[in-house]
């Protein structure tokens, strides 16, 4: 089959990856599923990879696969598969977990003490079929396109896994700051709207980005180029800060807003990365406020937001591209040039 | 009434404070309450007020009495207070809160709109006596002496309040990390053995420090000049990492430890501080951990930490100086010569 | 001035209360507020009360003006009120409480130990004016008419504190059930379509009840009179149960659905009263189910739907009557002839 | 093998199992596990299967092997089973869960859509053997006697999860009530004392278990057929309640407690069964309290408790009997005869 494999490292995103034939994954354990991949995202993390940004966070042996925002029909189950079955479209929460080990048993599956991520550590989806387990699938709704819900499996999960932590704490009123509206803050910002009554603000240097956050439910809209984001913020919550912060960018100049902007007691969510935080111990100790890592989220939290999805709260838009246009992609989104998010649909 | 008082910002330690006559307070409202002080604490926070660090964060206005860890008798009350009676023997919460903020009917007290600090905005403890309201006050049980439990007040809440965010979540097991066994750490270790069934373990540069800790119910203590925290807290946790770090030093050196020490989900809390936190956004992804920023506890939580006090769960090493000698206290703590914690008795 | 006072417990609603001229209150302490009622709405409680149902559980002396649900016009304050003014327009929470005690500290102020419930215990606001207290009255927002958000100051936070409760544990695509879909039920409806992606079934007897719970958002409506509410909860959440059931009725009928129709670790809030909990504990320990009480919300929780109302998220059908007809709304409710919330407007 | 087995519904204790000669149980999936039983605990809810009190609850085929607390050595083991290997020791949860699930992805494994139940739905271990599975086995520390441990599979887990729920919101200070010193309740007062520092009332009506009830750690005990319980609750509490309930009897007298001992928005938690809550809906509206089934805990509580005991913070009193003198155990305990925990030691 044709699969879009890096070989080495390189930020020469023209010539990322190339295609290879490789042979089809078979299932080798009795829980294994075989998908043929219908709908791949593409996501910036897939340019981090590229450039070589995880190797100090994982293991990864050259040539991989890339891709791990899929969605297909299943055309193999090992022999102990019982909740799905041949046939069926699923889409694929992106890691392969155990089930066995306390964090799997605590439903914190992202922590997995055995966990493989296909498209990060093994073999991913920019191929015609890709090798998962019956635990990382879930079967789509009728009606749902396993293309056009593809991205959700990463990027969506992302974004609901942050946004779902801030709406535990927020009441009617309560002010929450997305900073990013891109491919995740976009999906972001329409998860806190259906889930909350908070009073939401967005924050985009694109005049385009900001008036998507007006048309999905933004209260407030900032240009951080043209205004003074810790005035804004105080104009717009009387001087107390939002209680929840969801930064998608990550960069040094959004995570230092935090004592800025942060109610006392409330949280700044790093889910963007790319920068660091600088700030002094005192400034949280003063503002009693956190700076909260966010991962992908849980395969429960994939089944909400599926449900999301289903119920219209949540839509996404997506480009199409071949496997062939791979570095393509890889290229336009390093600029800035997809419209929504690209999705890679293998032959 | 005699009362130390800082009248310019020095790093002159010795001295730093001046001992002025002043007028006594008297109640200006219904609800206020004036007490004869037994005992006022020495803390960090005030050789850092006579350095000037606050001056960013907070309004303060020279000369101004500090103290603000303080204990001692009702001596007189205004004219609608009900709940206290001159006589009564009380510990003084740090803060003057309002009561009618959305903080204050949240019960985050501390938060208060319309907060006063005596010791850091207003006049404070190292006096005669200090002006306070109905709402700041706490009846001590019989037996309580104020001397001994008046550096609970600022101290003992702060640690009380880090250590009870992390057993809300800690279960059997789980494990905890103390950095820095000094006057807050030493409490906050108490706290975490009374409320939990937690594995601990305390870290300290002094070999006192760890001394204390073992004495204190920390199942494992560490030395970092000696030891790599991320090799031996990795031992003892069977690579998981810790749930719970409290981090009573805030050194730019120990808020590094998170990213190799907190377990994945887990919280670095952040309790002292003097240092930075200098950290790749992609770090707090990875691990997805928090750093949270905590200040002094509620007034409530100051009721618990009084009922960990008389139950014989946390006890407190103290030493008793002059008032007259408070620029010796504030020389020697910069100095690490001080025992256990000191506390001012004026006249 | 004018007030509708109890004078005897009887069962006879048609001449429950009596219109007496009684003295206009004035403050007595710092922190009293006089407020002119504009709107006070009649609740299903006055009912109970004019019956003597409450005897049991609260002090009561006769004769008492009854009212808990008021809004008005602020006309004199206590001389140290300093967050509301004369000429305020304000809903009043439905107690009085003393900031001081450990209850209203934490934030549950409804747990107040020195409680006052004007229109309960003390005189309410059937009557031109009402005497309540700073900590009781929240400001409306330009716009927000006092008669029509007068019911929310009993009805409206009781449903909205019960809805918000299951809210902090509902998950997109996760069942919640309101049974009654009456003056409570229909405002909790509204709530949780817009604090939560739940899907929400709502039963009542009445066809008019179930339109209207079509119209606010419910995804399904059941007759318990012509279909089996166990095997249509069962259907429609596929055999597993509402995580979330809320009971604005609380008869022995309906609190006996919970073991069928509430999901494992789930909540059957009972938010009405009249009739019985039966039930094995068996029941309970199999199906790991809570009956949890749910009384009149937060002070914050009466901000917090202050803010809903204004958002236009939550909106009421009230009709208004003058004081003189007070007995002939009791009357009219008793028989289930009152057009949605019933207000009084004194002269 | 031997195995202790049901064939018929009995009042009869004396006669209620058979020892039968049944095949030695296989591994039939590839993540089984056979384990030779060393020890099984003898629960009341084994009197009551034999009674038939479960058959409205579950289905069961006779006959059947009882014993749901089971731990011995691993024998055989599936043929992808990783975590465990023949020849370790272990206690056995006592369901078997299917980890596919949402509940058993939630971490609710307690809830698992699959489960199956030895001892209750399918052959338990009273027997020589037993068959579960790798996802219901916990290895036991150096130096855990099975036998010893055996009872801690049911009874210590579900005093367990009871007492985990309740420390969640105990502050130092508060109140918490233990109905009932026996099998059950006097785990659940060790493990109440090991992470929380509430203060503890443990009611019986026997003079031995409220001495037994000191000795562990309760700081008063009651003696509800000399005392009023509402009264002594009240004086313990100073009028305000006790913030959690666990009542480990569940009889009518018991649940009739809550709404005299239970504090405002606090739970009566009902772990034993075999009465009836009969309570008006407005007891539970007045004094929002809760009555909150809780059923067994889950697979990783038991590794909680399993660390518990390593660390001597529960301990057990059990006394042993052959598999020949189960009907014995049955009527004794029947009898209230049985001293601490009766555990069966098959051949």
């Amino acid at each position: 089959m044709e699969a879009a494999r890096l070989h080495a490292y390189t930020d020469d995103m023209e010539n990322g990856l190339s295609i290879d034939e490789i042979d089809r994954p078979e299932p080798e354990q009795s829980d294994h599923v075989v998908v043929e991949v219908q709908g791949a995202g593409w996501c910036q993390t897939d340019n981090h990879i590229i450039e070589g940004l995880w190797t100090d966070y994982v293991e990864q042996t050259l040539p991989m696969t890339l891709g791990h925002e899929n969605a297909g029909e299943i055309v193999e189950v090992g022999d102990e598969v019982k909740t799905v079955s041949v046939g069926d479209t699923v889409i694929c929460h992106p890691v392969m977990t155990c089930g066995q080990c306390r964090q799997c048993r605590l439903g914190e599956d992202m922590y997995c003490e055995n966990v493989q991520f296909p498209g990060l550590t093994t073999d991913g989806g920019f191929a015609e079929y890709l090798l998962t387990s019956e635990r990382s699938v879930i079967p789509l709704p009728d009606g749902v396109d396993p293309v056009e819900i593809a991205p959700h499996a990463d990027a969506g999960i992302t974004a609901y896994h942050a946004v779902k932590k801030a709406t535990r704490v927020l009441n009617p009123g309560d002010h929450a700051v997305v900073i990013g509206v891109g491919g995740l803050g976009h999906i972001g910002l329409q998860c806190l709207d259906a889930m909350s009554a908070a009073e939401i603000t967005a924050l985009d240097v694109k005049e385009e980005a900001r008036d998507l956050a007006d048309s999905l439910g933004a209260h407030h809209t900032v240009d951080p180029t043209t205004e003074d984001v810790a005035t804004v913020i105080g104009d717009i919550t009387d001087g107390a800060g939002a209680e929840q912060v969801i930064d998608f960018v990550g960069r040094d100049e959004t995570t230092a807003y935090a004592p800025d902007i942060v109610a006392p007691g409330g949280d700044h969510h790093i889910v963007g990365y790319g920068g660091h935080i600088h700030e002094p111990s005192q400034s949280l100790v003063n503002g009693e406020f956190s700076y909260r890592g966010t991962l992908v989220g849980r395969y429960t939290e994939l089944q909400e937001l599926v449900t999301l999805v289903e119920r219209g709260d949540v839509s996404l838009r997506t480009s199409r591209y071949d496997l062939g246009d791979i570095n393509t992609v890889a290229e336009k989104l390093e600029h800035g040039e997809i419209e929504g998010r690209a999705v890679i649909t293998p032959p």
